[in-house]
């Protein structure tokens, strides 16, 4: 059932020993979501927990940061943040916790969890501007910590607001966040400003593989794996490169083909305007995003360039 | 002598005959101010002019779209909009206004240039913060154009508001620039997710040049006369460049060495945490932002990297 603003404060103010479950592989988004709504409700003496199979990456450390440690196995309300399908919860939680969340509240208009209340805004650039309507409504103080947490989401799920998802909403409750007391630079160091040494290297040497094809509207790069040898660096670190392909002047399609330990090739495509990069992939056994997609094809370097070349012609073309 | 925004105001409204120069190699700031500055004069009946030595770059094209084209030899009233200093200017228009500036407005706390009156904002991200500012004060109202052209400014100024110098008036005035019509999202396409293929080489041959020092908290490329013939690039691309320098995890201060085509280095030197660029820059005869500063040095190569190293070396060590 989807419910207003008003109707999820009265849920979350009228339960206690509340379950907080942020999307597996967690995101800036989710863990802000996650992590302003607990210390909210901290404050009004709640107990409450946040539960996600994997761990909190490093870089998001500062929200937990003298985060009060609620442990009871008494659950009495789930509230999931920023969840759109239960598939998006680690295994464990998933197991746990299907048919059992009584709180959805999302931003994704792909939103399918099972849930008793929904609160959707596919408004929202980010899952944190609902919370933050929900926290202000609920008239619980916005302090440091809460904005430093609500800014995060607001800044990582919009590009630090260069997405076309931004609203002058969103800038206007960031501006709000950085007179709370947000670390604004501090944060979007860590998310956008900070690349490791071995990445640099590799990105390096990934660059100078560029080919241009079909009039200078695609992009193609390879990433051997002698260059994460050489560079130091591994597979986690290359979603930036595929990103810069992208960018270049006048290109639709841009991919990276990498190479696999067994030989064959992870090819990770983007595009821009109305290219479908999921129906580009779909040809080659993959998916993904109208933007965003990506499939797996037989090596060597030559005959998967070719496979994927094909497969983008007959868009381009 | 210092005035502030209500006398800055005055001035323009009972001038006429205006002529805005922005500083040189002009970027979305100062081209930002200079025409929502211009169409903002022109909708109270005002003749202006923007006087600029360097063409306006492509990318901007959409500021002078539709705009009034003013032609007039009977110069009154001289405003700089974003020049920090007079050797900023082109020298064609250095020689014609040097000592005639009646009006800067400006946001560099370097700011020296000699002028009649002086509207200084020290804690303006963007020059376009005070013009946007001047432009409500004087009741003129801000239509889609303005919007654009002032967003461009809030945008790049502040690195689509990652930069330490982002304040919440910053994004608070995004905020409104979007509800008053800009086009956040194409502008920050084109500012920042669209790289030439001729950039893309340079920043390739330049990546490759980088040195780290003092314990890897300092990281320096250099970009020779050679390398923009390789590439195809030139000197106006060289800006994302210096970014990626301090992008480097644990880097302090990222610097570029960019050689002039007479010998000489021109240096841009980007800081994080408390490290004063603009300090630094200061010892060699420069200035500029607390994060974001540079300044000239003689050839060759290995004297500028030296003298540099040495005025880092007195502020990291």
């Amino acid at each position: 059932m989807k419910i207003d603003l008003n109707e999820a404060v009265r849920c979350l103010v009228e339960n206690d020993n509340i379950v907080i479950l942020p999307h597996d592989h967690p995101d800036g988004d989710t863990l802000g979501s996650a992590f302003a709504l607990k210390r909210a409700l901290d404050k009004i003496g709640k107990k409450v927990k946040i539960v996600c199979d994997d761990g909190i990456p490093e870089k998001y450390s500062y929200m937990i940061q003298d985060v009060k440690n609620d442990d009871f196995s008494d659950e009495k309300f789930v509230v999931a943040v920023d969840v759109a399908d239960i598939s998006l919860l680690g295994e464990k939680t998933r197991e746990k916790y299907k048919n059992k969340i009584n709180l959805a509240i999302d931003h994704h208009t792909s939103n399918r969890l099972e849930c008793e209340k929904l609160l959707l805004d596919e408004n929202a650039a980010a899952c944190c501007e609902t919370i933050y309507e929900i926290i202000k409504e609920s008239g619980i103080e916005i302090d440091k910590k809460i904005a430093d947490c609500l800014y995060t989401g607001l800044s990582t799920d919009s590009g630090c607001f260069r997405y076309s998802n931004t609203t002058s909403r969103t800038l206007r409750m960031a501006s709000e966040l950085v007179d709370l007391g947000a670390s604004h630079f501090d944060i979007n160091v860590i998310m956008f400003e900070t690349k490791t040494r071995t990445y640099m290297k590799l990105e390096n040497l990934v660059m100078k593989t560029m080919q241009m094809y079909y009039d200078d509207r695609c992009a193609i790069v390879n990433i051997s794996q002698d260059m994460y040898e050489m560079s130091g660096s591994n597979e986690t670190e290359t979603d930036p490169i595929v990103a810069k392909t992208r960018q270049i002047e006048g290109v639709l399609v841009g991919a990276v083909l990498r190479e696999k330990s067994d030989g064959s090739f992870k090819v990770s495509l983007r595009t821009n305007k109305d290219l479908d990069a999921s129906a580009i992939c779909g040809l080659l056994g993959g998916g993904g995003h109208p933007k965003a997609a990506g499939c797996q094809i037989d090596g060597p370097l030559e005959n998967a360039r070719e496979k994927l070349l094909d497969a983008i012609g007959k868009f381009l073309n």
